[in-house]
């Protein structure tokens, strides 16, 4: 299995903007949130990116991704009605091949050589599978995210063959059914932002759309997913920085300066601004 | 003399995207740039505010402005032709009224309880003058900014009498025509991006606009206001924060939260990242 499309969502009420914030990435160059974005997917082999958008953002959008706007396709959400559902308005653009999904208001900071998106895009295309990227998450941040159980596959390190998936579980809920054996206490693999997908997965997010006008939560499917055969999860090494959260582009930022080129360069502004205080 | 009006410059390539971003302001308040600019102003008891924009950034403006756009006046500067142009566009909103004059990419973080505009707005109502907030800066740092020359004004710890004004000066011409007695160092006052001007300053500006078809810079017209008549530069009690620089929007993000009610929780996101660092 080769995976060269992605798709990223952005439709979302607080996903509108923050792609089109500026950053400086690892490197040190200024760019916007989205060009951060796209590049960690092309670092992963994608050749074409689907960028799911509210209606009318597409002008702003293609300026906030400079010299890549050539590898985008623009697909409109006309519709707030969830995640799953703007991930099913790319259904046309992935058709029958495998791919790569992203959010547009998420940044990685990978801790090896390899970027996330590549390192999970290489166990999807190795295992020939849909894979979702976890995290050992907290259970104080189980309402934040989408959360799995499973096994752990023998002799693999970091991978599990995923039997469960819940959308934001309680953590009764969670010490129930999703405990994996080996995590730390109270630990729970969390999504990451990041999977794998399939024309099976898609087929079931255009299922879950027909039956109901509610919102269409990816979790729902995943679900089914991990019913119907085999379906993995991969804990990636890196972190993730949701952009949205309060002070999450500051952390964002911070993270990217921290692991890059101008650690020293803004190490030094913050010790700054410490001394600064009071006067 | 009352001070009811403020003026802010957005319309600079660098400038027009930058107040759009949303920062945490010190409170914990999310917010675009923009609004914490305006809640500047309107803290210095400003009630109407002329915004020079690019033509066609009035919507986006407006939207960022959120509960305060209904204070806002918009000027489009037709033509890019320099910040003292930027600001001559603004004639017709100032009309006769004395201004405060901002410029939207820098934020201000108090020392005091007052913030900053305010301190700048008390003073020039006291003197019933126009004055430059300015900010004793390292000779390093003059190619960024415009610095002053002039006198102590007898009694009064943080009040000058300008007699010179210098766009940019080298540390050679600064030594030469800008020291202060009594300031640290190698270190001339520099401005602050904040000033109280009056209609004398705009017909300079007009005078400088009609006279060229090249840019036109503030700073030689605030050079004749000094050489006309009484000019003040008040040291302000606080620090400005351009976020137009590499990592101004980070550093400007960073100073309102260590200066506001969350400098806990965002002292140990830093340490957090800081210990992560390679996992």
């Amino acid at each position: 299995m080769q995976i060269r499309k992605a798709l990223i969502t952005a439709a979302g009420r607080n996903q509108r903007t923050l792609p089109l914030q500026t950053l400086v990435d690892r490197q040190g160059e200024p760019k916007s949130a989205l060009g951060v974005i796209l590049e960690e997917a092309l670092s992963a082999g994608i050749e074409e990116i689907g960028v799911v958008v509210h209606p009318g953002d597409q002008t702003a959008f293609t300026a906030a991704a400079g010299p890549h706007a050539r590898r985008l396709r623009f697909i409109e959400q006309q519709e707030p009605r969830g995640y799953g559902h703007a991930v099913w308005c790319g259904r046309e653009f992935t058709g029958d091949a495998p791919f790569l999904l992203m959010v547009g208001d998420h940044v990685y900071i990978s801790a090896t050589e390899k970027c996330c998106a590549r390192q999970l895009v290489e166990v999807a295309t190795e295992e020939d599978a849909a894979v979702s990227a976890v995290q050992a998450t907290h259970e104080s941040k189980l309402p934040y995210y989408g959360a799995i159980g499973g096994r752990r596959i023998h002799g693999r390190e970091a991978l599990y063959e995923i039997t469960e998936v819940l959308e934001k579980p309680t953590p009764t809920t969670a010490e129930q059914r999703l405990v994996i054996p080996g995590l730390r206490a109270a630990h729970y693999l969390c999504f990451f932002g990041m999977h794998v997908l399939n024309p099976a997965a898609m087929s079931l997010l255009d299922h879950a759309v027909k039956e109901t006008s509610a919102p269409v939560h990816l979790s729902t499917a995943l679900a089914t997913l991990a019913r119907q055969g085999r379906y993995l999860a991969y804990e990636t090494r890196g972190r993730r920085h949701d952009m949205g959260a309060k002070y999450g582009f500051l952390n964002a930022q911070l993270a990217l300066a921290l692991a890059g080129a101008d650690r020293d360069e803004v190490l030094a502004g913050i010790v700054e601004l410490l001394a600064q205080r009071g006067r």
